[in-house]
């Protein structure tokens, strides 16, 4: 069975890819490394360094996840800030900034930037969940902006649902599946 | 008289420091470098990082300056990452999820990083002016968050001062400011 590091801080999302991961034969395990994740406009940037700057401490198969919320109406925002939004205005804050506008579109992206020895550079997969701004906090399962986030054809928010039910439509699931996919594929050529 | 690289792509703020630089001999010429900048909790994190890599391009003496709007009531929003909050939700989006918040204090603070190769390392130079967001949009001088921000012991906003006037108070204005006499205090020694 192959190890690969998921270089994470973030216990959540750690559990999150357990989820995933059971389906295929690999073996995650968390590396909580300190690194400099840049500022930039893009996900597939910061995940593309982080996998790089990772890379020179590890040495082997490792994986970096970066996700954010987007939202239409707020030209993007918090996007790949959206973590440090959630820890300063939090949901809350989002509600204000959405009260009394319509357009409510959003979605979640993920991007895994895979890095390995014997690959000539970071490979990227990406998932996205569209869905739109509740109008208040409902529920109290995940993390981050879920309490405010419902996806396309359901009603209610990533909080309100099991880990298992979230998976379906997660931007990280499907980011990690494509991966795992992709992964399982490649050494099957190998 | 002694030539110092200002590492930023923002004319503004070159504009600005020119007035300060103006009553010290010392000429500041814009390095509009791409380089990295960290995500990171401290102007003083970031200030010294971006001041590091930029000497390995340039090898002479040069300045950063990161600065940016604490919020109290917003537990230090926008904060480090002011520039971009700027550009996606701007000084309406500040206003509105100050709404009803009687808590205005905020402050803005400049740090100024110097490189030189005769140092052993960055030195850091820092501004605070202390004030209060305003309860609407007003005036049209300065740039970024200007117009919402009223420095302690005055009624009008930033944007509603000359540069002059404005820099009086400016927190990038006493950080480099305190750069300055150091350094003419330094090469005064040398």
């Amino acid at each position: 069975m192959k190890k690969i590091w998921f270089v994470t801080g973030n216990a959540n999302k750690f559990r999150e890819l357990s989820v995933i991961a059971s389906k295929y034969d690999v073996t995650f395990e968390m590396a909580p490394l300190k690194g400099i994740e840049p500022q930039a406009d893009s996900l597939e940037f910061i995940a593309s360094f982080c996998a790089e700057e990772a890379s020179k401490t590890l040495g082997e198969p490792l994986v970096v996840e970066d996700s954010g919320l987007f939202i239409d109406a707020l030209k993007g925002f918090p996007g790949v800030y959206s973590s440090y939004v959630y820890k300063t205005i939090g949901c809350e804050g989002i509600l204000k900034l959405m009260k009394d506008v319509s357009n409510r579109r959003a979605f979640f992206k993920a991007v895994v930037a895979y890095w390995s020895p014997e690959l000539p550079e970071v490979k990227l997969f990406t998932g996205i969940c569209q869905g739109r701004i509740s109008d208040s906090i409902r529920g109290s399962q995940g993390f981050g902006f879920d309490p405010i986030f419902i996806p396309e054809s359901r009603e209610e928010t990533f909080a309100q649902m099991s880990r298992e039910e979230k998976s379906l439509y997660s931007h990280r699931y499907l980011a990690f599946s494509s991966f795992l996919h992709w992964l399982c594929d490649y050494n099957r050529k190998l």
